[in-house]
């Protein structure tokens, strides 16, 4: 270890810097930086983690000569600071806080307000002149003290508290005055000698001593031990003491305390931003018992406030010089903290400011134009969650709110409205009623029409791919699932929440970003995008190397999606067209039909309604590959389940009730999931297959022939097996070249298939021999690699993350170690194969930024994910690409 | 090429060899041999596989010298034969046949009776005295070489063999007299003039050469190119061509023919065995118009008939002594066709002769005994088909059958009896009515009494790992599953196949070998395990590495298992345990708990039947290990689903039939295979496991205690993240450590875990740190890999198998190229981080002999397979290792 084991900062100087963090700790190696670029802060000295790792090697000794250097450095902060230690005149405190190399909060020990005793007290008194604070700030001393280096109980302290308020008849620490504070201290103190058989120390040294102590030795103490362990930290880093001297800026009305941000947090603004309170410490804006002022005019709320430019010009213009100082050194917004102690302003912290996330990205588009970081810097500074807060209405963090129940945080967002059952009462209601919430078990593709009308969707079951949070994000709808808590009585028309009950049409609220469901109606905020978001978003351009396409089933969604920087489609699902009034009618003949001449006429009248689907998509996907999955979902799906239902279709559709029921049973699966879908419906009814064909290349045709390029990709889903695909493309191909044929048109079209099972990845090369492109369909992947079924798998994640068995929901973000290792077999097998190969994925970890991260790392070509999810994958893309070249 | 391209065989001569098959074809090669052995085949020559590929890449033109090498070889044949070609007096005839390196069977042209027209017809009606035959010969050969050489369509032949038939108000071509065929030549020569405008060539040289021609092209033929992709035969073999001399068994009272087997076909037993025909063609036997005679005293049936021992005592001494020298040299039974033609015996075929399981067996272990072959031979020797036939009763293959529905088979043997539609209707049933088969649309735990009640299962639904299935296998019982055909009416009682309706009651068969459903009853055939079968058993052990262990669920299966040579059991399911009368109840109590005390007070009722169960099992298994998996099926399967059963089970268990529904509703999945289950319900509920754990240990202990050898070992299912296994590994440490400390004594016990998810096999590493064994759960495996549900994969499987899309039902035999891979995986993964891992299977192609040869060659130390299944498993492992060690 080294021979200098204290490392000194104060006016102007620091023994240490920022990049000594391993050394000093993290809060160290930051007071330090602080003083080597002139801020005034508070004067100190830091400890080592050396000495603390000696001190714990060496049962509880400390290394040669560190005595000496505490003392010496002790010195040296009482002549800087002017105050004696232990002077009953004008004594010196100080702070003894920990402060590992990486952040642990709260985990380790802090002692303020130490160096106070009987004498000291009656010094701080007449210094600030507040006899009340001095009692105060010595009862909480002794309170610290005593049970963090004198382990006595915390509580026994507390006891004491409450009977002096009891006596008193106050309820709050803040109604007691100074002779309560002087009856507590001494109470205190006999609380001390009579749990330890010793006084509490009055020796200002003694003190001093036992804190650094006990700090030490908190770095292993239990709670600090197991929180490394759950964080993966390791037990050689040990953790830094510093010794700092306390300012007060209750010490009369040439004193002050305040927060400020270098720019506004709100909006991002270039503009000082704060706030302050005369004669008063941190605690006090804290607190809320007085209300703060605005530093400056552009902090101001009402116009009869006072602020600080205007009581202590020079004051604020010090601070003032310091907030650019801070943001040229720090290159970033900063949040500070500043105390002005008879006219003498200290800066106690400074760290990056939290903000909006809106201003997130002004700031940073801002700070790239002023030239204090370039545009790399910027992309990377700007969070998913910043991005993802720009696209939906967030709950005003202002807002009080009840949170009744927890689900899973499907589609980001939040929404309020009256409770509705059903997705069909939703549509009768909306004619009346445009504020609704969707609650459902679970929905269906029937539901469509009735999610698109309300505000949000609220379900009892399901994951993060189930059909609510996957149509939700489509939707760029708010949409909670999977909460247990939820029980839904459709026929009392109630929904129960932990014993309250709610009726259709009370009015809740939910936050698809953190899962929430909340009692009644709260204040939204919906930030607007500003042009600093289309900049940036250029700018993510410039960077990353993934192609970003959106996965949308219609013109509109495909608008959207070009409108957020989609460079094509990467998963049009067809299915989803199947659902309309007319639609559904046709899709139902073809199930019923007993032979390949009735399908095929059920065929021909959805036919003509699919090919104007594709024909709007492709005009507005003009010149961007649009990949359109034939159809994949069982059959069963498009029936009714219910007697009540099918009596009625039956009726409508001039079948017998019998038939259509045993068409029903027939098309029953256990596990519809493993099932008759995907390309193996394909393959039984070829007749379906080709009629997609013709419908998306007679569009093609037709779109080309009016001057619009057309980039086909027709993608073949749950092929398991080379053999699948070949059979299918087989009907692709002669399918497409009768229509060019007839169209008298030729068009580069691509085929080619979702890898979304295990044996599709582990044969991949089989597989790239016959396909143009592989997409990733890495729901269905996820769900045969875990063997978890989405719809259902919402009760077992939640105690799996609960016993910590695994650490994110797999259907969220990608499964790196099972899923991802398949993901690599198929790559590296597939591009064996086929090095001209396409690579994309389509599955919701499309959106996903780690996920994004990895597929980046993979070779991906492209990935595609939901129109509203877009602007992330852009962010996360060009965030991977340049971490990527930065290693 | 070589410069000899025609090798002769004759007279105890022959040019080739047996191991020139690539030269001269298998058949060419084998008429070579046969000849070289001094059989006395007719000769003939045979024309090498490189003259056709040479005619093949030359545009019809025949390589030098050829021509003058098969006129050479034709001059041979006359004077050995001492006939003529084109004689009208004497005039030999020849076949041409085609005969490929790899069996190619009707794919090629064969052309017999060459040689024949309107001179040398005479000569054979004189020669045979008899004109009918020469004709009808003339009129095939006209017919088979107009189609064959000249291309006319085989169709106008037979139009104008019926008008003649017509003509003569007969209806079968036997009744045709002479003159009849006369005119039939005469109509097809001038058919032949109007189709080629050319005569039939009537010049013999001329039909050679013609017919040599069309035979190498067959080669080239779109039946026999498609036949080669498909079976994935190289393009580049070639054909060679045949030209033997035809010999006649019905030339005369001295002339006969007949087939012979060396020993007996149906029992083994060392008797020569066959039957013959005095004056007569191979067609006379064949088409049973005349009944042959026994050729000895050992081949007879019924007492009057006449010999060919007593009546060509000195013919069948030669046939006799040339049975002597066949198996010598063939080194197995053979199956020989002859013929007498004017007292001159002639050898026409041999072949490795057909065998009932019994007689293979007895043969195998005979030829040991005679030193004819080695043991290892024996057991190459004899089919996994054989085995089974030996341990379930087969349908008499001389029985007519009326197949009226076809399905998977399931479980092999063939069962009769009469349909019973539920399983508690066939408990009922069974006090008076013993032969029954349970028809259902699938089958569920709760039927397992009524399905070990009847004879045989047959399913409308669910594939090979179904659980109908499953069960069936494990009671060695018949069962077809997935029996689409089928549409049972539970309601009117009655089912419905392809329109024929059967009434609850009426009498079917199924044959759970083929997976034919059979009207009535048929005759079944069921052999006796003889002695050599035990022989045999015992050498497989002498050669095989793999052990065999057996999934039983009970002391009685333990039993069987032994019987059949298990050493151990690999899977023992507790969850079929729970489906007792008492302890269902017990079980139902613990799933309807809302709280852990009540259900751990439920558990306890459960406790000590379980115990009792693993007593009796680890007692029957005395020194062998005992695999016993923890409760796996989701808890749903010990519900009742409709209401009418809810509302009784209900009155019964005391609760509402509101709660029951409820709990009912609340565990509904989606997908069960892919939900709650496995180890998800342990994890969720620790306590299962530690009673499973508990009754386990207690029983381990006890058994134990009295003397017996217990090597229990736990086995954790559907594992997909290794701290699913630390989570209940702890259970089980934590469980058996008290269990054991209780008891006061100490039990090697081991913890390992199914691998049955791709995302286990994946992290197989990480598994195996906590593993002391793996288990694969090919069945699960197979369903997630494919995703396919096995409980409706039925209709998938059918159409893909039709179109060829894959070979074999992956839930029967292991697909090597997608799970196989996968499990490689994990192999390689799991030996490397524990290389003491012990590595077994427990699906169920545990019993399937290509499956269990994949896990021989990937180090497998066990696979474990239902108890009838066992023998096979035994027979596979020892080739499958014989086999390695070969190559």
């Amino acid at each position: 270890m080294k021979e200098k084991m204290v490392y000194f900062f104060g006016k102007d100087m620091a023994e240490g810097k920022a990049d000594m963090k391993n050394l000093l700790g993290g809060k160290g190696a930051n007071l330090s930086e602080m003083a080597l670029i002139n801020l005034p802060v508070p004067p100190g000295f830091t400890l080592t983690t050396e000495v603390c790792l000696y001190y714990a090697d060496n049962n509880g000794k400390y290394p040669d000569n560190f005595r000496e250097q505490v003392n010496e450095n002790m010195k040296k902060l009482q002549q800087l600071m002017k105050r004696d230690f232990g002077s009953n005149s004008n004594p010196l405190l100080v702070s003894v806080r920990s402060g590992a190399p990486v952040s642990m909060p709260g985990m380790m020990d802090t002692i303020l307000n130490l160096g106070l005793n009987d004498g000291t007290v009656k010094g701080l008194a007449s210094m600030t002149g507040n006899e009340r604070f001095a009692y105060d700030s010595y009862r909480r001393f002794i309170q610290m003290y005593g049970s963090v280096v004198m382990k006595i109980d915390h509580d026994k302290f507390e006891e004491i508290l409450s009977s002096i308020k009891k006596k008193n008849n106050v309820s709050i620490d803040i109604e007691l005055n100074a002779e309560s504070f002087k009856e507590i201290v001494k109470l205190y103190k006999e609380l001390v000698t009579k749990e330890t058989g010793m006084e509490f120390p009055s020796d200002v040294n003694e003190q001093l001593w036992g804190a650094m102590e006990a700090v030490f030795k908190s770095w292993n103490n239990e709670r600090a031990i197991e929180y490394r362990r759950i964080e993966n930290i390791p037990d050689n880093l040990g953790t830094a003491v510093n010794i700092q001297a306390m300012v007060y800026g209750n010490l009369g009305e040439n004193s002050a305390t305040g927060v400020a941000f270098t720019r506004n947090p709100s909006n991002g603004d270039n503009h000082f931003y704060g706030e302050y309170l005369i004669n008063a410490q941190g605690e006090d804006v804290v607190a809320g018992i007085r209300t703060p002022q605005p530093i400056n005019e552009s902090s101001k709320m009402q116009d009869e406030q006072k602020t600080l430019e205007e009581l202590m010009p020079e004051m604020y213009n010090e601070l003032y010089s310091i907030r650019t100082k801070l943001e040229n050194h720090y290159k970033d917004m900063q949040d500070l903290e500043f105390t002005i102690e008879k006219g003498k302003l200290w800066i106690l912290q400074t760290r990056t400011g939290k903000r909006t996330p809106n201003a997130a990205i002004k700031i940073a588009v801002d700070f790239v134009k002023e030239k204090i970081i370039d545009k790399e810097t910027a992309v990377l500074r700007v969070t998913p969650t910043n991005i993802d807060g720009m696209l939906h209405p967030m709950i005003d963090p202002d807002e009080k709110i009840t949170v009744i129940a927890k689900g899973l945080p499907a589609s980001p967002g939040a929404a309020s409205g009256r409770i509705v059952l059903s997705a069909k009462k939703a549509v009768e209601k909306a004619k009346n009623e445009t504020e609704l919430i969707l609650v459902r078990e679970e929905t269906s593709p029937e539901d469509i029409a009735g999610m698109n009308i309300c505000n949000g969707i609220l379900t009892a079951r399901g994951g993060m791919t189930s059909h609510a949070a996957v149509v939700a994000r489509g939707m760029g709808k708010p949409c909670v699932v999977g909460c247990n808590d939820i029980e839904i009585d459709y026929v009392k028309r109630i929904i129960k929440v932990n014993d309250i009950i709610f009726k259709d049409g009370d009015i809740i609220t939910i936050d698809g970003t953190t899962g929430n469901v909340i009692k009644g109606d709260v204040k939204k905020i919906k930030p607007e995008l500003k042009d600093e978001f289309g900049i940036l978003m250029d700018w993510t351009d410039e960077f990353k190397c993934l192609e970003i396409r959106s996965n949308a089933d219609t013109p509109v969604d495909a608008e959207i999606s070009r409108k957020f920087g989609a460079k094509g489609i990467g998963l049009c699902r067809t299915e989803h067209m199947f659902f309309g009034d007319q639609r559904i009618l046709a899709v139902r003949e073809m199930i019923l039909a007993d032979n390949e001449k009735d399908r095929k006429k059920a065929l021909d009248k959805i036919l003509p309604m699919q090919k104007e689907d594709f024909k709007g998509i492709f005009k507005v996907m003009d010149g961007f590959p649009v990949v359109i999955r034939t159809l994949d979902p069982p059959l069963h799906e498009f029936l009714p389940k219910e007697n009540e239902q099918i009596n009625i279709l039956a009726g409508k559709m001039g079948v017998t009730a019998a038939k259509l029921r045993s068409k029903v049973d027939e098309l029953h699966e256990s596990n519809p999931m493993l099932g008759n879908r995907g390309c193996r419906l394909g393959i039984s009814f070829p007749e379906i297959t080709a009629m997609q064909v013709r419908a998306i290349m007679e569009a093609a045709c037709e779109i080309s022939q009016a001057g619009i390029k057309v980039i086909p990709e027709i993608m073949i889903p749950l092929v398991g097996n080379v053999n699948e695909l070949k059979k299918q493309k087989k009907v692709v191909i002669e399918t497409a070249e009768k229509v060019m044929e007839e169209k008298k048109i030729n068009i580069e079209y691509f085929i080619g298939t979702m890898i979304e099972l295990p044996r599709a990845a582990l044969t991949a090369d089989d597989i790239a021999k016959e396909a143009e492109f592989f997409s990733f369909g890495t729901n269905d992947l996820t769900q045969t690699t875990f063997g978890f079924s989405r719809d259902d798998v919402g009760p077992i994640l939640e105690t799996y993350i609960e016993q910590d068995i695994i650490k994110k929901d797999p259907f969220a973000s990608l499964d790196v170690d099972g899923v991802g290792k398949l993901i690599k077999i198929a790559v590296e097998k597939g591009r064996k194969s086929n090095p001209q190969l396409e690579i994309g994925i389509c599955g919701e970890h499309g959106g996903d930024p780690d996920s994004i991260d990895f597929f980046n790392k993979n070779g991906f070509d492209y990935v595609s994910c939901s129109p509203y999810r877009i602007p992330i994958a852009r962010l996360a893309a060009a965030q991977s690409e340049i971490m990527k070249n930065k290693k």
